[in-house]
């Protein structure tokens, strides 16, 4: 490549989901190759919801490897980062744009230099899965611009999962299992489709970002802690977990609510319990978590049949699935009684996401909040209490489907021009 | 017995303390007879501070059997009460008192009917192991008022165990163990003295009662959901908590605190873990007990070796132990300064029991509680958030005494003329 005519950049902007584990991923086997003790399944939300956008350049006149998050400049210098680029760069192949002077053979990308820019359309610090996204976008973006070709089904999920161990799962939509694997070098721990989000549609999940004055353990010192300390977690990822999966993966073939909402609840709840049996202690959820947790189980238990599940991750926000749209707005009406938005937020930032469900239900401002009355089961105990400002705000969402490609290069984050953040 | 001349009283009052678990027992293998899934150890607590205080009565006048409960009178047509009361009574021996011509012979205790007053020292709502003292007290009242004689070492904790079964562990001072026992009829399910309150007098126990909003789920329904649903419980049961009493035994002998306490936090955080694996999840600790323990911890881990340990029972309060008075007024320094009281709180019932530490560190106002520092191991730490009004208020307390006899007359609950509450 003659130095002066090589101005060109070449750029790809992709966008991948984020995922929600209902059966938890919590302890590594090897903690270099982000290898589980237990296979997890996830469903992957919809995009347009939760998820990042990531474009990837690479150009000869670039002079170092950078990355820019939601427009600030971050290192890459990490572990988990360099793993990725690595990896991928090693399996990159000749890529020719003729009409553009564009020649890079598979052996250039190791010297050559990327732009990444990301972007995320939640906020980052929520704790809803925004890296678990953020690697998965970075490794199909990259595996795009680089032409990068699976020798085996999932070989780029084991790729992401050197990223971040949940982000294999966000590179398919609908239901997602990542397989532990046996194998030492992780070639087998890869993320497989069990359903495409076509399969249970009328799912709709919703999700509380709740309020927290807590600074949480990160997951990655949090498992590791409990690997070294938990006395239970070896029992539930070696006795019960193999059994919940299989019991999982029947329940979800069979779209059965109430199974999948029984294995749902109890796997959380038992991820949380290995969280608390760890040392010292971690505690992910706080009153509020615990209040909604409450509220479901007690319209569980009055319906006699399960009409909602919870999970909760490493944070206090739950994640609730509903079977359909007319079981979500019962649950809708029920969360905006027990926690009406404080007096700072407005209606329409108080429930986003699809808000056509708000509609449905009738509530359409404050005042129909306002309006709400304590749901039937809660008629026989003495207090109905409220708590305003538990929850900061609640995103309405369905499954979604797995990373696309932005074919329009307006989706693109960084100047095709100079490749730096527009 | 010429019932115109019966008109006698007969009475007896004793004291009996509580006792809180440093291995904590939470399932049954047997409902009816509360038959424990594994062994406990707990230390008894100063009765001066915490403790039941229970006159029984029986006269040929009372035509049945009758209790008040601090002032109220309660039913004792509870299978607990009754299966206490029935063993009791089958057990007792002829008891005479020429003096004040009281002749009762032992077939005589079926028919003859009692009256029992109790009254707790201590809050009973603050879920205290109030029951424990009680049924403790009423098994001890009634042995000495029937003189009944123990056939075999621990019958009397044997008998005591069908009221609660953590009220087994009060019959003793110091540290107790309760053996699960083997035996079908439960006859060796019963507490042993692991030591006398006098081999680790240096003890300093502080009791935080933790404010709360919650309604708890009763231990007795706790556990029983616990066994059918926890899939951690057996395995904590069987695996863990023997190994467990083992080394908490060892350390008790050795008065190796840093032991103790790492083993005491474990064991705590471990039933809690079980009560979260449980379906409907029992949440007994609440925001509070989670900032105690983080407290706690961080102090911990900032000396490098433990000086504190917390041991939380079913409801958010937290027990707190530290080697000496020394520790213990760093450890109220720093409890005083997160959870300073609010404002409808006076000084003096802030801090109650043993209120020489106070002294000792020099807080004997609210306004030396405003004027408390952060402690060190914060100053790293961005926040230092204070939490007016999280805690009700402290008892400060030691390892004590078992059961007493009270031989002053002074100290009855019971009119000994009338055989009713004074």
């Amino acid at each position: 490549m003659g130095e002066e005519l090589q101005r060109w950049i070449l750029m790809v902007t992709a966008r991948a989901p984020t995922n929600i584990a209902v059966i938890k991923y919590w302890g590594k086997r090897d903690e270099k190759l982000i290898l589980p003790i237990n296979d997890s399944i996830s469903f992957t939300l919809d995009p347009d919801h939760l998820s990042a956008t990531t474009t990837v350049a690479v150009s000869p006149s670039f002079t170092s490897d950078r990355m820019w998050l939601n427009g600030k400049e971050v290192s890459l210098g990490g572990e988990r980062y360099q793993n990725c680029l690595r990896e991928i760069r090693s399996r990159g192949n000749d890529v020719v744009d003729e009409k553009n002077g564009i020649v890079i053979r598979k052996e250039d990308w190791q010297r050559l230099h990327l732009h990444i820019a990301s972007y995320n359309n939640f906020p980052t610090a929520a704790g809803l899965a925004s890296s678990a996204a953020g690697f998965a976008c970075l490794v199909y973006s990259l595996a795009k611009l680089m032409d990068v070709k699976e020798k085996y089904q999932g070989e780029l999920t084991a790729i992401a999962r050197r990223g971040s161990g949940s982000a294999c799962r966000s590179l398919y939509g609908g239901v997602v299992k990542w397989q532990m694997g046996k194998e030492t070098d992780g070639s087998d721990s890869i993320a497989v489709q069990l359903a495409t989000e076509k399969h249970w549609e009328e799912l709709v999940i919703l999700v509380a970002v709740v309020s927290s004055r807590q600074k949480e353990t990160s997951s990655t010192t949090g498992m590791s802690q409990s690997v070294e300390t938990s006395e239970l977690l070896r029992h539930r990822s070696q006795e019960v977990v193999p059994k919940r999966v299989l019991q999982m993966e029947e329940a979800i073939a069979n779209r059965d609510f109430g199974s999948f909402a029984k294995i749902t609840c109890a796997d959380s709840n038992q991820f949380h319990a290995v969280c608390l049996d760890t040392s010292p202690p971690i505690f992910y959820m706080n009153d509020t978590s615990h209040r909604i947790i409450n509220c479901v189980e007690r319209w569980n238990r009055s319906e006699g049949t399960p009409q909602v599940a919870y999970t909760f991750d490493a944070g206090p926000n739950a994640v609730m699935y509903a079977p359909n749209r007319k079981v979500a707005g019962l649950l809708l009406q029920r969360l905006l009684f027990y926690f009406p938005p404080d007096s700072s937020k407005t209606f329409s930032s108080y429930v986003i996401g699809d808000t056509s469900i708000l509609e449905e239900i009738g509530v359409n401002s404050m005042k129909d909040v306002e309006s709400l009355t304590a749901p039937p089961e809660l008629k026989s105990e003495s207090s109905s209490s409220t708590f305003p400002g538990g929850i900061d705000y609640f995103i309405c969402t369905r499954p979604g489907k797995g990373p696309i490609l932005f074919r329009n290069e307006d989706q693109a984050l960084l100047n095709p021009k100079t490749g730096f953040p527009l």
